[in-house]
């Protein structure tokens, strides 16, 4: 296998993502144009397109990014990483007296779409590839995957849930022959996406796979893409159920209120901010595009029993097997 | 000197400050009921008082805390103070292999005020005392005093900014003679407050002093009370200078444009959200407090050249020496 030919492979299927994806929101958006910047490192070492709608008709703010940089491989980058590794991952024949002459290569896509209706969930999803390599031979040392989806509603429909859960489920199944992979990820994710601080979990999950391969970069691929296109599908499903559910301002309130502990869960805990902030020169722009357009904090709110905000909460403290 | 004695001293001060501060509040909202929350640790290790004013006809929200909380000296908290003591501190002594032996005293005010027009500042202030005792015997190992004030605008009035740090800079000359500490203290507050992911700070200063000592306790006090009433003073001579000052919609917008950055530094940056996130069982509700009710994030918005608008982002980019 040549490892660059993957690497174009992997781009073009990210890029092939990103356009179908925006293009897909512009079915339900017809105020906001769309906003598109490419952008490339000053020291050359990366390069990305920002694709963005905000303030439209439909959505209060989406984003749809790809990226590929190539940054020298740093202490804190090889100790996150190998903090996640799986035993006999390549990164033990890493020369830990000269880690500059490696360097970690990222390729992926990452989004987030806040609908202004309250009936309609966010979502978020990312598909990325992580490689080390030698700088100087371009020597492969090791590349996996990361990435997956979840929805986070602000309020609960036990349809939508399943809808999305089943349909990731199922494109898993489809690539690997059971749904071991789906429960252990459906977990991770159950347990990544929290507001530890709070206790409570940012949505209903999804999937989460932060250090991921299969037996082939072929396989790996196809997995990426079968979660991808799972999310994309049921998502739009969603969008188009719930898109004329008739709303109020206590309904726009909570909306709020839950993208307050949406930010706090991307300022606090996530680790794609962080590892963004933390990049030199990093385009911060991109990295936050995932906060949402208007979030509230409100002293102890605790919304009423009985209430379906209540019931959301509710879930959101004890995640729930959709299928 | 008899350390609970001090200790009983400081705590008087910081309910009077509390009480005296949040009254003043009132001289200006007519609205909203004061919410007052008296909490206890469930461990009987601590107790404070939060009191909040939310969705009020004239503050978005405001809080003025106060904590007093004695718990076991870990690890980490050792590691955070021991980084920022002076040569010569008592944190020496300490035995690292029975850090169990040590309670860790905290006791202080802290207080964030939103005010609903865009004319009037936001304000932050935060006075405490920190002590480390061994736990058997009483014995007070080292103590210190922390904290400071600082201005944040979203429309700048120099005459404010100078009049807030002119105010705090003359208290201080009064305690210890001369401006030294104003000067060293208004560099540390300017390079702590800062969004450093977008090289912008949060407002346009005051003091901050993480670490700090004078000859004995009672001078120490008195350096805390002069910050601490300049601030109040201050800032109550502000708001009757700009809260009937008109504003229209965009006024509002930059608000809470700015309130997203205010958001920003408390949940990635500030060291006393961190160090609240990371005690035990702390009560979240009375740490994020200071978050604002209301905030917004959009995308690469850079306001126009020329605008007023234009002009706080300028000195927000580069700290001005306002006396």
């Amino acid at each position: 296998m040549d490892p660059n030919q993957n690497e174009d492979v992997f781009s073009a299927f990210v890029d092939e993502y990103q356009k179908t994806f925006f293009e897909m929101l512009f079915r339900f958006e017809s105020k906001a144009e769309p906003i598109k910047d490419a952008w490339t490192r000053e020291d050359g070492r990366g390069h990305g397109l920002t694709c963005v709608i905000q303030d439209g008709n439909f959505f209060e703010k989406a984003g749809v990014n790809v990226s590929r940089i190539i940054i020298p491989l740093s202490q804190g980058i090889y100790q996150q990483m190998k903090g996640r590794r799986v035993p006999g991952s390549n990164l033990d024949q890493i020369d830990m007296n000269n880690l500059a002459k490696y360097d970690t290569y990222a390729n992926g896509v990452s989004l987030v779409i806040h609908p202004i209706n309250p009936f309609c969930p966010t979502v978020h999803a990312n598909f990325r590839t992580i490689r080390i390599k030698e700088r100087e031979t371009g020597k492969l040392i090791d590349s996996w995957f990361g990435g997956g989806s979840d929805l986070t509603p602000i309020y609960l429909f036990d349809e939508d849930a399943k809808l999305y859960h089943q349909n990731i489920r199922d494109a898993i199944v489809d690539v690997t022959g059971d749904d071991k992979f789906y429960r252990q990820y459906k977990k991770e994710c159950d347990e990544y996406f929290v507001n530890h601080h709070r206790k409570e979990a940012r949505g209903i999950g999804g999937v989460f796979y932060d250090d991921f391969n299969l037996e082939s970069f072929e396989k790996g691929l196809q997995f990426q893409k079968g979660v991808a296109y799972a999310n994309l599908n049921s998502y739009e499903a969603i969008l188009n159920k719930r898109k004329d559910t008739p709303y109020n301002d206590q309904n726009v309130r909570w909306r709020s209120f839950r993208r307050g502990r949406y930010a706090e869960f991307n300022l606090i805990h996530d680790r794609g901010t962080k590892f963004g902030l933390m990049t030199p020169d990093a385009r911060i722009e991109s990295i936050l595009m995932s906060l949402p357009l208007t979030a509230r904090w409100e002293y102890n709110y605790h919304p009423e029993e009985g209430t379906e905000e209540a019931r959301i909460v509710g879930v959101l403290l004890k995640p729930v097997e959709w299928v």
